[in-house]
Formats: C-alpha cells, structure tokens, sequence
C-alpha cells in the first residue's frame, strides 16, 4: 500500500522521513523509553498533544454544542458483572496461536494472513508477475525463514488462498485451526508447527477494593457507561426522544502484538455519541432536510460485493430515500462527520464511507457505516457508525431488572392485565426505615418479566432478595408480609419501549495520526524541507515570531506583539536564534505553524509588519492591527489565507527564502 | 465543620439540599447505579463535565499557552518497575486493621480517629461542654454501639489523645499497632478487637500483554512520565533550563474505604506542572518580579505550630526575602495559583496557602505549600506545589542507566579522570550489524556509577548486560573481546547536573466540588431558590433564552438568537415551556446559567431583547447585536455584569419574577 500513497502535492510518501520529523520534533515516542519501551503505548508531546486538544474542541463544537448533546464522564475502571452482560467478557477476543518449542505466541489471523500472502507473492513471482516492497512490517521478509520464494500454485489453490483472504475476519477460533491443519501453516519464522487457537480476552483485568472480590476490567468503549445513565438524562430531557450522549474518554485494548505505530494502540483515546431514538417511525432526523442535497463518497455493499473499491459521491438524501443507507439519522451523523473532517482539515480526496457487509456487523446491528481514512497503512476505519438497536439497553435491563426505556402517550389508550407488587406499607415503614421509600421506588420500577419471576419464587421461598441500589450490601429481603405480587387490570396510556441506538464511534488517535500524514510534503525545489500543513484552526502553535536578527531594538516590538497574541489567547513561539530567517521559517514549518510574524527595520519606522503564510510562502504587509486582526480570524476558521491576501497588500521580500 | 460552613452570602450551607440540587439537575452520580453503584467512582453529568471542560480550557490557557509549558501526555499504564524505582510500590500504601469475627477492614487511622474523637466528646460531655453534631459521615452516629457516652478522661490521657490526634498523619504501622493495643482501640460498630495494622497498595495492578511477564499499574499521578521524557523535552529546549512539562491526565488510588463524595475517589483527574530548574543559583523565576507585589494568605509552619490557623496576607516577594516561602520560583506558582483560583470564579475568602509542618514532607522535599480550599468537609488540599529536588530524575537515572541531566557551559574547564567504556568497532559492527550504533550510543550514555559497576562485573564474570531500548529484548551481551572499561582523563567543559523540579499538582475533582460548594447559595426570599453561581468563563451554559409565552409569532426571533449564538459558539439552552418567565429562570439559575435572554412583544416591535444577569436578577434591554456581544464578553471574562449594566439601558420588569 504504502508504494502507493502519495502526499497531497502527489509526492511519493516516504514513511521513514515522516516518522523521524515526528520524533525530531517531539510529536510521539514509545512510553517509557528508558525502560525498554513498551509496545502499543504512546506518549504525546507538545505538538501532538496541543494538535489532539485543538481537534476535541472542534469535536466538541461541531457535536456536543451544535447538536446539543449530553456530554457525560463515566469511569474507565467498569465492574466485570456489567461487562458480562454487554458480551465483552465472552467476545471481546482474539485467536492466539502458541508456537510450542519458542513459546511465540501469534495472533492466529495474522499468521493464517502473513503465510498465505507469501504463498500467494511466490506463485506470482513464479508466474513472472513483478512484487511490490510491502513496508508494512520491515521485519516480514526478514522473520520469513522458510519463505519457500518462488513456488507455483494450482490455479485453485491460488483462488482458494485469495478467497480466505478476503473472508477470514469472519472466521471462528476452531474454523482458523482446521484451516491450519488443512493448508500446513506453520509459524513463519521457526517452521514449527503451531498449537491450536485459543481465545485471550483483551480487556485489562484488576480488582476495585482490597477485599478481593470487585473484579473489574478498563472499559474497552466509553458506551457501556452511557447507556447505564439513559434513565438520567431522560429524566433531564423531560422524558422526550431522541437525545444524544456523548463521552470523549479512554478506553482500552490488551494487544497482544501491537503494530502500526497510532493505529493499534493498547490506551486510547475515544470520542463516542449514543443516539437514542424511537425505533417506530423510521427514526427521522429533524435537521436531515438541512444536509440532504450534500453528497458522501460511499462504498456500499454491494459495490464492494462485485469486487469493486471506488466509491460513489451519493447525495445523502437520494442514498436514504433508496434504502442504500437505512435511516435519515444515520445519514445525517455520516454527514456530520464528514463535516468534521473537513474542518479539521482532513485531505477529503483520502476520505471515504465504507458501508459493512453483512457478516461483518454485530449480530443485532441493522446497518453499519464506517468512515474510513487513507493513510500509508491503506483505508483505516477511524469512525464507526453503528445502528447498535436496542440491543445494549435491553440486556442491561434483563440483568438488572432496572428500567432503560421510554414512554410514549398513546391517543387511544387500552386495558391491560399484569403483574402488580402490593406493598404492606405498615410493615415496610418500620421495617426499612429510612430506605423504605427507596424499596417502594425499587418494587416499582421491575419490569413485568422480573415482577413474574419474584412471584414464582415468592410462592416457591415465602421470600425474595430485591435489588436496591442505594441500602447497603444492595439489596433487601421481603417476605410474603411485605410484599404480594398480584395480576392487576391497568388501564393503559402511554406506548414503553426501548429506544433504539444510533453510535457514530470516533477513533481520536487514529484520526490525528491519519491528518498529520495527510499534511505532510516536502517543498518542490527541496525534499529535506518537509512541511505540516495543519488547518489553523487546530495547529498546536499559531504564530512564528521572528525579529530580522539578533538586535535590542526589536526587543519592544517583539514585546507587543506578543502582549496582543496574548490578549487573543493566540498560541506562539518567539525564534530569536541567529540563523537566517528562511531557515527558521523551514525549521518551524516542520511543526505545522501556519503563520510567520517578521519584525524588521521596516516595523521600527512604521509599525507594520510582514505576515507569512506557511503553504504558500506567501507574505503580505500590513499594521500590527491588521496583521493580528487577520491571524485571529484565519485561527478561528472565520476566513483563509486566499481572503486575507486578497484584503491586505502583498510584500515581495528581496531574498528567495533558503 | 459543616454546622459552621456557611454560603458566600453568609447563610448556614445544607448540605442535604446541595447534593439534592446536584442529583436532580445530573450533575453527577455514582457510577454503574443500575448494578448496585461501586463507591469511589462516579460519572458526570452534562452541567458537572462541561464545568469541568471549561476549566480545564482556563488551566491550558493560564498555564501551558501563557507559560510556553510542554504539554505531554503519557500513559497511565504503566510498568513495574518504574513505580518500583518511584518509591509506589513500597510506598504507596494505607494500612488495614481487619475484625477477624466479622471479616471487617478498617483503614487503620480512620479507626483510631473515630475512636479517640468518641472518647474526647464523651469526656467534654462529661466536663458538661456542649458537643456540635458532626455532619461529615450521618452514619458514624449510628455505627457507634460501642459509644460509651459521658466518661470523663484523666488530664492526662485527654491530652494525650489530643496530641496522637494532631500527629497521627506521621505514624507508622508498627506504631498505630502499638497505639491500638496501648488504648484498647476496637472496632466501634462491634466492640471486636482487631487484627494488627497490615500495608496495602493503593494501586490498581494489571498485566500488559496476554504473556503474563509484564506486571503493571495504573498510575497514582502523571509526574513519573513527566519524568522519563525529560532527556527529549531537554532536546527540544535547545538544552536551556527552566523548562516546564505539563499534564492533564487522569490517575488512579484504589481507595479502600472511600467516602467525602468527590473528595476521596479511585479515577481522577489530575493537571501536573514539573518545573525543571538548575539547583544552583537560587532557583530564581525570570517572571517573579512582575507578581512580588501581590499578597497571599499564608499559613506558615511556625504559625500552625503556635496551634493559630488564621493565615497571614504576605506580599510574596517579603514572604521569598524572608525565607518563608523557599524560593522564588516556589512564590511565583503559589501567585499563579491563586490567580487561577480566581479566574475560575472561587470564593477567594475560602482560599488559603497552607505550608508543611517538617514531618508532613516527604523525606526529599525542601518545601511544600498546599493551596486548600474550604468546603462544607473542612480545609481540604486542592493544590500541591512541592519542591521535589532532584530525588525523582535521580532515583530514574540510577535504575536505569540512562542520564537525566542537563548541561552548563563553564566558564573555565578543568580535568578529571573518569571510566570510558572502550569499545571495538571491528566486533561490535558485525555483531551487532544495524544495532551497533545503539549500543555504542547507550555505552556513550551510561553514568560513571554504572561504568564502574560494570566494569567491576566485567573483570569477574568476563562479560556484561547492557541495557540498549531499541533492540528486541532491551539489552545486549558484551564481553571484554567488545568492550574494555578504563579510567582516562578529560578536559570537562560543561557542568552536569540533575535539575529540580518544582511541582505544582491540581486536583481537578476537589476544585470541581469545592467550586460548586462555593457558587451555590439560596435567594433571600425563598430558601428553595437555589443558585450556582457560576463565572461566566465557566459556566457550563451561557444563556437561557426565553420567549415570553407559546406564540409561534416569537418562532424567527429565537431562531435568530439561536444562529447569532451558534456563530460565536456561545453555549445556550432555549426554554420554551409554557410555565412563567420567573420560574423558568429560577429552574436554570439551578444549572448556573449566568444570563437569560427574553424575547418578548416589544422584541418584535422594535428588536431590542432583555438580558437578565443571574446573580443579581437585574436586567438590561438592548438590540440584538449590542446583547450577544455583550454576552460574548462577560463569557470571556472581558466585562463584567456591572460594567455591562453601566453603559446599557436598565429595563425594569412590571412584575417581580416570581
């Protein structure tokens, strides 16, 4: 993939310079370092970590403002009772293969993968077919001792391998092991035969307390704690739908060979939307009819079915209206996204929306979307965007017998027999005391499943253990004293059901890494001048200020101007060094700076200065109002570079830059 | 000491209706509450997490962009060994009494302060003194069966109990142990003797990696990161000193028995400064000069110790020359502190500096003041600014081999003799092949310390291991065919040191609650008129625009605002419920919304709106254009209420809002 990618100016991408700019100046490094490193962990520094806040903020205005979400924090550190119920205790896996005589272990699709590439690379080479490098992983060809090198295939054979390939995401742990047997992989660097898969969860395991008996996991996604508040923020929106969540947090992934630097990382950042909506009616978007005419790059399923990888540009609207996309609401987030990107200054000619098939989404999910992002890896999903259904909500509900639901009031309201808990509140008062009124609330709140269920067990016991979250250990017990469970006539007002949830799912980390490759190009007259070409709005530093040279008089000026950057609350860097000034410009535009403040001779007598556009190298010439002016409105993305050099006279500086 | 706590308008605080207020309009709430809640965690709701982004946006902006800090983020994963060279491993830990009848774990001080406090109140009660009920923990009350009641003490062992008391901080287990035996210390709530104190880690313990080989924590705060990317911060610096790193991040303390709400939590938020300066020349702050004026209040370690806890205002420039404060670097933060404080809105008269008694600082700190905050809990430490000397850069530098100095050019060089490693280009090349630069990089790079240790291996064993991060395995084998250790003699050039690091660490959590605490108070004439008032900068949301009843003839006006507030990314809600003006303000002055925007029959006439300002309930009526920008610059904390009221036309409501 990576022969391929090229920057946006069309240069060939070269992924060892990149990587060395983003050491040299500090943008990541391997956490821990003078200890040995450790894999899939990442520091930030000052550029990266500047360049991730800008973004959140976009994310946040472009989101949780603009759309008036409920942003909300929930805790990183989740009991292993509400993770068994959301599936991740049992599914949130990979297959591992063990290499017996090294003690290896491999991630047993990666293997299956790695093995069948280089079956498939030898046949072609033996067919005369010209190999392309992969850089993906320098270390391949080396590890591929027993690369058996050019080795014809049986045409079948060869369509058999391309075939699994291109499905193996779908496999089970026991259908990779037959598949092992059947083709003869073995672990690619020693020859062994390998034991068979075996499933590793890939979630942190630790234990709230000391007693010993909390086991917990860090979350794997910030959702579970969404929908385990829905109740609050329904209560807080007057019991009206939809309403959106939405958390930026992290979450966490026990890798087990961490690779591709940013992409697949072991803590990471997320920032995730729950969209709960009514499942009748179409789930509609009340702003849709806003955004319908703006066309996506959309790669169906269908497209990608018939072998094909070019997406169409489809106007959401007629995508909706054909069924492509299967609501307004998760066409209208696609857009939205879409939007983001664009503002954070993504390259849009490297952004697409692939939509998954149909074996590849969660077994609840109705349709699936992902936004995904190219970058010398290849396509990256970096957001997901999942009708998760009512899935989420309901589980939790069985499992704690709490409500996670709404309500609607029906025009015609009906009758209805069920399950009633009749209370003797003259033994209750005196028996809970001060959690009386909360047992009540709690008796209330079961769902008619669970009432059913306590009052077989009531028969049965002569008692039941009912949760209630705010007594101590949890929970009461009530006999038949107590409490009676009835079947009861109700007149029925109001339509309950579980909303339906729309979760566009934003990879933070992914995405910064995927702009900062987008941004990235060397000047035409000059490849070891590289350049980060990063939006203003979220360049971690703003403005260069560069005094001609070293000399006292510019001292006050440069003062100034800095006072008024101040007062703007424009981030800026002062380079006072004694190097020319175009040489100072090529060092900071490694940075992303987008503007350069020159103090010359000039500014003494008559009090401008010449602002520098980073792309162009263009300068213009204008007061110090004006020039500040100008910064501050291209930083908060109110107008370019174009309409300010359009406004404000040109300066044509005597020298070329160096 | 919350029966004394009183509102910033002088009225007793309820802390009942606080956390009821906090509740209902989901500020925050414990954490998983469907599944019985986990105490120590707790998840936010959306006033509590935009406060909560609004202040950290206030933090970055006060500190990292005006002090040109490095911003870093690192991982809260984190490995073994590094909290082991920390001192976390061995340190980091509360002691355990347990009652061996009821299996009971009782943290160790808390069961000796609720004990001695029973007794001292009972003896009070005895000597006939009036005891003031103590509302920071309802059930201890009630937990007491052992409550002996009115027993006078002798003189004696009143006093002593007194003085264990105020010393109990600085026990060890061993002699909390002793104190336990000595006083027939029980557990209250049984009457049980208990077992011996017993050291337990606060840290969550986790496992990196499906191997089952790499133990690992979260971390307890963000500075040992900090810590490790010094040498690469250093770089990026040019090699100058001061330099500062910051972080905001979150860290973790597996709390055994938490409780105080927010105050004492296991997930938290933390903004850590680590301050590098050069040890020599007094630690002097290039900015200090520009604050020496301004007076702080002041708790010395002499003043606590004359048993007085009023602070003193001091200049801190008088409390630097005197000594009182270490040095200026130490003032300069503790000023910056309380600006920030103020910035953010807090009731400055609850704000105080509180020094370390000798035996409070850990062993390597040379001074320590605790920025506290007070609250319905008492003074509660909210900011720790620490001078941590050399000790953490140190203890790293000596585990790992790697330096963390920096350098100062002398002005006159003299000679040493010293170990250099000697190593064989013509082996270490072919053994090593594209390694070898590492390794002769990290032999370039070991401490004379660990040269002589290694040579001293050498010479016995024949050959060494040298810890090298970027090949696989983290370290190589040389033998004396390699490389030879030999003292020589050098011409020294530079000064190396191992710089300080002045630390200031916020809390972000208790400024949180102990904001909220200090914003909140009841209007004169209805108690169950409760206020937040939060400063605009920080208010969650800025405006409440309310049209005056149900009339869509006011549908294009709010509208209008909608779009006017949008463009200047101004938070709003819009309140279109058919209940009174006044109500509706008094339900949203309850989020600390600061100004409310009304739009009414003269609004269409004549397009003029009126502003009311939450504190005060005055209002003012102006055009559209002259409201939002006034709004626009009391959120960015450019003008206030006041100023805002003088230069535009009062309006005076006919009715009183009700």
């Amino acid at each position: 993939m990576s022969a391929d990618y090229q920057t946006q100016k069309g240069q060939p991408f070269d992924r060892a310079a990149f990587e060395s700019l983003l050491r040299r100046k500090t943008f990541l490094w391997q956490s821990f370092e003078p200890y040995g490193a450790v894999k899939g962990l990442f520091d930030y520094g000052p550029p990266l970590e500047g360049l991730e806040n800008y973004v959140i903020q976009v994310w946040r205005d472009h989101f949780i403002r603009t759309e008036k979400m409920m942003a909300l924090k929930c805790s990183m550190l989740t009991p292993y009772e509400v993770l068994k119920t959301s599936g991740h205790v049992e599914r949130f896996a990979d297959f591992m293969c063990k290499d017996p005589k090294t003690g290896e272990i491999l991630r047993t699709d990666h293997l299956i993968k790695e093995v069948l590439e280089q079956r498939l690379d030898g046949d072609k080479e033996a067919r005369g077919v010209k190999i392309e490098a992969k850089e993906d992983d320098p270390k391949k060809k080396k590890k591929a001792k027993v690369n058996k090198g050019a080795v014809k295939l049986d045409d079948a054979v060869r369509d058999d391998y391309t075939h699994i390939l291109a499905v193996l995401d779908d496999f089970t742990g026991d259908a990779m092991g037959e598949l092992i047997k059947k083709h003869d992989i073995r672990n690619p660097s020693t020859g062994n035969e390998v034991e068979p898969p075996v499933a590793v969860n890939l979630m942190f395991q630790t234990q709230i307390g000391a007693a010993g008996n909390s086991p917990a996991f860090l979350r794997p996604e910030t959702a579970q704690g969404q929908f385990l508040s829905f109740q609050k923020l329904l209560e807080f929106s007057d019991g009206l739908l939809p309403f959106a969540s939405a958390s930026v947090g992290y979450s966490f992934r026990n890798e087990l060979s961490p690779r591709a630097g940013l992409l697949r990382v072991r803590e990471f950042l997320m920032a995730e939307i729950e969209h709960f909506v009514d499942p009748e009616g179409g789930k509609k978007h009340p702003k849709f009819a806003s955004v319908s005419h703006i066309k996506l790059p959309l790669l169906s399923r269908k497209t990608q079915s018939s072998g094909n990888t070019t997406p169409e540009m489809v106007a959401i609207g007629d995508a909706v209206s054909t069924k492509l996309v299967d609501n307004e609401t998760l066409g209208y987030f696609l857009v939205r996204i879409n939007q983001f990107m664009e503002k954070i200054g993504m390259d849009m000619s490297k952004v697409r929306f692939r939509q998954h098939l149909e074996n590849e989404m969660a077994h609840y999910a109705s349709d699936c979307w992902d936004c995904e992002l190219l970058n010398s890896y290849g396509w990256t999903e970096c957001v997901g965007c999942a009708d998760r259904s009512a899935y989420d909500l309901s589980v939790h509900e069985k499992a704690t017998g709490q409500p996670l639901r709404a309500r609607e009031l029906l025009k015609e309201p009906y009758v209805v027999e069920e399950w009633m808990p009749v209370l003797d509140k003259k033994k209750s008062g005196p028996k809970f005391k001060k959690d009386a009124k909360a047992v009540e609330t709690a008796l209330e709140e079961l769902t008619q499943d669970m009432r059913e269920k306590l009052s077989i067990t009531m028969d049965k016991e002569g008692k039941v253990e009912l949760p209630v979250a705010s007594v101590e250990g949890g929970k009461v017990e009530l006999d038949t004293s107590v409490v009676k469970f009835e079947k009861q006539k109700r007149n029925v007002t109001f339509r309950e059901f579980v909303p339906n949830v729309i979760e566009p799912s934003f990879g933070i980390g992914r995405i910064l890494y995927s702009l900062m490759e987008h941004c990235y190009w060397t000047r035409e007259n000059d490849e070891a001048r590289s350049v980060l070409s990063f939006n203003p709005v979220v360049a971690p530093i703003k403005v260069l200020v560069v005094p001609l040279q070293k000399d006292p008089k510019f001292a006050p000026l440069v003062q100034r101007l800095e006072a008024k950057l101040d007062a703007k609350q424009i981030s800026y860097k002062v380079d006072q060094t004694g190097v020319s000034i175009g040489k100072r410009y090529a060092r900071n535009d490694e940075l992303g700076i987008p503007f350069g403040l020159t103090v010359d001779y000039e500014s003494l007598e008559d009090g401008t200065f010449t602002l520098r556009d980073r792309d162009s190298t263009k300068q213009i010439r204008a007061s110090e109002a004006d020039v500040i002016k100008a910064v501050s409105r291209m930083c908060k993305g109110k107008e370019t570079w174009a309409e300010v050099a359009a406004r404000l006279p040109a300066f044509e500086s005597g020298a070329q830059e160096e």
